[in-house]
């Protein structure tokens, strides 16, 4: 048995995870930010202790926390996070003094994409490549059946690859990154502007309101044959296959996971994104890298990071 | 020893390397095409006895083919070369029936990597990804010390990533692949455009006529002070930290090297390549990869491919 935490910004969440990958007892609490570092410190030792009684007489063999940013897990330190209080925090050292457990750190969608290869959607392969649509596009690489980290744990931050040389800027000081065009949030923001463009589509009619925009309405007007949203929803899936291109010319993993709240369209949105990339893919020879949407959804973060220390 | 065989569109180079990387013995043939697929096997062939002639009483263990196209080394096949009349050409095979001794085939851009993080630039390091800044741009990646291939033998196509997505068609089917941007021949394209569009700058003088501009010419008249030089080298550089700050996002190497004509102009290179680097790259933690010139030149193509068995 292992734990595995999985600080998000919202919940923390904890689970026991069998060697097998199945997860056994599952729990969360909120994410309190208030308190700083010493609080969120505290809240996940309490919450490693509750999944550590749930093992009962079961030896709990270690614990794995992953966060949405910055873990060099040589050094134990998480070093800066997204919208949490962590900053050279030594959350490795201070997880192991409350618990007396051996603790490892990483990134969030590293281990959404390990749990992803090792016990879900791409478990047949070893080299992989999970991609997140969400607020951003989430990364995590993996090579011989292990999170590849690169050599200072930055490895994988796919979302900044730029596509555009002179596209949008985006946060992080690049233009045209990845992410401003295939995340939740780009569709998202896409779906607003044709709902305004065209307050003739079905987009308008199955969001009822603006406010009730999300990155799923423009696939319920598609499906529903609205020009406006299949045109959208075209133009999105071109600058999903371009990273994804990317990707399989530079690594050519065996497989490509997509995960994340778009990826819930499964094959509506993977067969128009696998013929892209048949059409395209450099190699003459074709290319073998399946595209798969992931299985294990929000347990991922969770299943995954119990096994960081593998 | 080992035997090296570089198979370029011009000459069919090889060598007899030893253990510890070093080049004993080097020669070349030209690259006949006009008696297609098997009057080259019988050039390879001769080629690999005159190496093994000079080896003397010295053991051969292996020999190692790089080509410059698709090889298949699991299955001994040469794909598809660009130049060459190898398709599906069972090469190992035939070298091993002529010369006794195993074979092993690859890339030849992933050759040069392999050789120069073993024994050259990049010893030092475990993890590098070298670019051939040439016609094109070629690509290896090298993880562990050893050629990461990807599924089916064609990770690495580093030149082919889409830069601008809306830009230039490029033969390969996309638009805006990186070496449209980055590669010598885009340089000396630019140059001669920026020659056409300013008569007055030094560019005419320094290449003296219009068929001797290479990619060495607008480095030349930008070190003269010539204004409209110094701005075709800045935008060249913009691009080729573009496709470089792509490449450390997703893998965060150790080292990347950069190799052809172009990286002969070293630090007047690297050093606005690495200032561009440190501002953009995505980690707040900066970037710990290192950026440097290849140091083993054409012998690198050789060097690697005689390692290619391990």
């Amino acid at each position: 048995m292992k734990i595995g935490i999985d600080v998000g910004g919202t919940n923390i969440a904890g689970g026991l995870v069998r060697n097998d990958g199945t997860l056994v007892f599952k729990t969360s609490v909120p994410t309190v930010t208030k308190n700083g570092e010493d609080g969120l410190l505290r809240d996940i030792c309490a919450l490693c202790e509750t999944c550590r009684r749930e093992a009962g007489s079961h030896t709990v063999s270690g614990i794995g926390i992953g966060v949405p940013g910055h873990a060099d897990d040589t050094m134990g330190i998480v070093v800066r996070c997204a919208n949490i209080p962590f900053k050279n925090t030594a959350l490795s050292r201070y997880v192991t003094e409350k618990t007396g457990l051996s603790c490892h750190i990483g990134n969030d969608a590293d281990a959404a994409a390990l749990a992803e290869v090792r016990f879900g959607s791409a478990r047949e392969f070893e080299n992989a490549v999970m991609l997140t649509l969400g607020t951003g596009i989430g990364g995590g690489i993996i090579i011989n059946n292990r999170i590849f980290r690169g050599c200072n744990g930055t490895a994988g931050e796919l979302g900044h690859m730029t596509i555009y040389a002179d596209g949008e800027k985006c946060s992080c000081g690049r233009r045209g990154c990845f992410e401003l065009y295939a995340s939740a949030t780009a569709l998202k923001r896409e779906t607003l502007k044709a709902l305004d463009a065209h307050p003739e589509s079905k987009l308008r009619q199955v969001a009822k309101t603006r406010e009730r925009v999300n990155a799923k309405t423009a696939f319920d007007a598609a499906a529903a044959g609205d020009a406006v949203a299949i045109q959208l929803i075209r133009q999105y899936t071109e600058h999903l296959a371009c990273g994804i291109l990317n990707i399989i010319n530079i690594l050519c993993p065996d497989a490509i996971i997509l995960g994340g709240g778009v990826a819930r369209q499964g094959e509506s949105l993977l067969a128009p994104l696998r013929e892209i990339v048949r059409d395209k893919v450099y190699s003459t020879y074709g290319t073998q890298t399946k595209l798969l949407a992931a299985t294990l959804g929000n347990d991922a973060g969770i299943i995954g990071a119990a096994f960081f220390g593998e």
